[in-house]
């Protein structure tokens, strides 16, 4: 398949065009005509099929030469699907059983065929839902600080680092998506920015806020210079799918070497916007109850994050930064050095905290959390709230030192009224 | 020439081997035989050819598959000809008329010809022999600032800086030189560092100060990882040549994207270590004098950087970073933002200096400054001053804001008597 040029599957021509590859059909069986073939791609960008024989299914995931939330007037390069496949490897090797397991690989069709994540369902969607998941703070936190740390220079040989970091120079188009939408739209009135309208005056005030723009522009020369360690680049709760007490990260293609902070970031960004979009989807006792239990989650993900870099950077530190050669190997410790480096990482993680939280309700691509609260006036009241401490977190991110300061912020931007 | 295989360049054979190239000869003439032909390299990596006829010469530069200065025992990638090609040609682009011309390129052979500055003298030379400059900051503070700005994403396109950031990773071997002799070995007995006997006691000093060590990893963390624009990489006193009133800069071959503040940082630490050297020089009535231009040439280009800074953000800001769109358009200054921005540069600029301070005396390459001194005990009572401030600069560079203090610290230091 991969000689004809690239060309979209289509639920009639998937099974004919996949059929007689063997790393595919020795999961999903070679019969063809009993495929069950369906297109299930809810995302901004993708052809998602899921394909199923009995018991037995599959995803294949597809690029397409263009925005799938806007249309083919807004171009996007398939090489996106080659850097996804990238990611997951490296993913994969960081932190094992962290991502899905890949099949196959089709550069030319922008193509990854890969293993089925089910019961599995959207953590957005659990958490619009009000469902727990066990252990969900443990896998994201060590998958925030392996990769974070395994892919940087506390870790990898300097030459592989380098050039791993060119490699990934060329997803620039995808980089240049966030670059615009995350850290420049939200602060000004771009074109395609929609919000709910009794958000007016709130969005104003943060657009008028000469100090806050300069602190994310300030945040965005960080994301694009500070090629620190890979990361996944888009780690929203929509990037990660949960059991009861299973969890996997899936959708890396905004894979991109920057701040050590990022993904960790916004991560504990998506979990305040759930945290803060509660009373729009649930009554007053289950509330504080679930509620409470989204900030547990946000402290254990750090707590475990932090306690994971601990082990890897006393274990594993093999890279050119902070070697044992200059602290350990003369009898002087490195505990302080760690300490200054986390807080590094933390003080960022912050800092795209605040700002995907601005730009989740400002800019182009919001999030369910917000937008299935159908009674608008409750919905910005509760936007307003996020907004207003995502303002605090890009402003304040030197003093936020510990997630105990960070979770006590919430508590009490959760009871402000702005609007 | 450049289909044969690599082969250094010879006295003898130079004349054969470039004779027929029209875009030598027009500067040198097609007559072979009156070609005069001396090896000039006292540096430490290349052959150095000057090639002339009459009053008319140019420079041949070859790379060496190793480090000159250490044998063959050290390879060297013969590929830093094409690094150092590609920064001349950027330099020239972003700040005419600062570098030598370049006659003519050859990959395979690593080996550039380029314009003969004539009569002009190392500026390491000139700062030993206490010969003043014309024009010396205005050059160099306009050449840091030019190429740090209009490299960066304050200036370049999204996608054209990454593309360049992705070629300049390829040089890390260069890299991985800067990363080991200035960011490391000074800070513990490494195999290749030498020092002044006599400076035992400061050294031992330094190597157990863990605080600055961190620090120190700290900034190693940001030359590794901060992509923030193209920065020539070595500019000391041995890359500069002046007469009295001319100045240029040479040998970009260490290029590299890193921080803003890099050059700067460095080209201020080799002021400083000329400054701390001269009672070693010369007697006291000139000493005073000549040590009080120094510190205004350091004071006047870090004056003329910030100036020449200001006005290409406000006139030439078309990059991704800080756009007029968040801000002038708005009705909403950006000055405070360059403020920060400019302090994060000269924050990193004065880490920097304190560092290329500490390596110059401790690690495997030293200058002249010191090393021409004879007396080891004045020497090192010299070294050590500079070795202090150094220190000072490094664990408080976020205090010393400006060049200002930068320069009261020196004169400080000078009056101290550590051995």
């Amino acid at each position: 398949m991969s000689k004809e040029a690239y060309e979209p599957l289509t639920v009639e021509s998937l099974p004919k065009r996949l059929g007689n590859i063997e790393s595919i059909t020795k999961h999903i069986g070679e019969k063809l005509q009993d495929w069950q073939v369906t297109e299930v791609g809810d995302g901004n960008l993708n052809l998602v099929f899921v394909v199923s024989k009995d018991d037995k299914s599959l995803i294949v995931k597809q690029a397409l030469p263009y925005v799938r939330l806007v249309g083919d007037s807004w171009p996007l390069p398939l090489n996106r699907s080659f850097y996804e496949h990238e990611v997951l490897v490296r993913q994969s090797a960081r932190d094992p059983g962290s991502v899905p397991e890949i099949y196959y690989f089709d550069e030319t069709q922008a193509l990854i065929v890969m293993e089925m994540l089910s019961p599995h369902k959207i953590l957005r969607k659990k958490l619009i839902d009000g469902e727990r998941v066990v252990g969900l703070a443990d896998r994201l936190g060590k998958f925030c600080a392996r990769t974070a740390f395994r892919g940087s220079d506390l870790s990898l040989a300097t030459a592989e680092k380098k050039k791993d970091v060119a490699l990934f120079q060329g997803n620039s188009e995808l980089m240049a998506i966030t670059e615009s939408l995350v850290f420049t739209d939200p602060y000004f009135e771009a074109d395609m920015n929609h919000n709910t309208l009794e958000l007016k005056p709130v969005a104003e005030r943060l657009r008028g806020d000469t100090k806050l723009k300069q602190e994310v522009q300030r945040m965005l020369f960080k994301f694009t210079a500070n090629a620190e360690t890979l990361l996944h680049g888009d780690l929203h709760s929509g990037s990660v799918m949960c059991t009861g007490s299973d969890t996997k990260v899936i959708d890396p293609e905004f894979g991109f070497y920057g701040p050590m902070g990022f993904d960790l970031g916004m991560l504990i960004s998506n979990y305040l916007m759930a945290y803060f979009a509660q009373p729009g989807h649930r009554l007053e006792k289950d509330l504080t109850s679930y509620q409470s239990w989204i900030l547990e989650v946000i402290k254990d993900t750090v707590d475990v994050f932090m306690d994971e870099f601990d082990l890897l950077w006393n274990t594993e530190r093999t890279g050119i930064l902070y070697p044992a050669s200059l602290f350990e190997d003369q009898g002087h410790s490195s505990t302080s050095a760690l300490f200054d480096f986390k807080r590094h990482i933390w003080e960022d993680a912050v800092g795209i905290c605040g700002i995907e939280m601005h730009r989740r309700v400002l800019s182009l691509a919001h999030n369910a959390d917000f937008e299935d609260i159908q009674d608008t006036k409750i919905r910005a009241s509760l936007e307003a709230r996020n907004l207003m401490m995502g303002r605090e977190l890009v402003l304040q991110r030197s003093a936020i030192e510990t997630v105990d300061k960070l979770v006590d912020l919430a508590k009490r931007y959760n009871s402000e009224v702005y609007l």
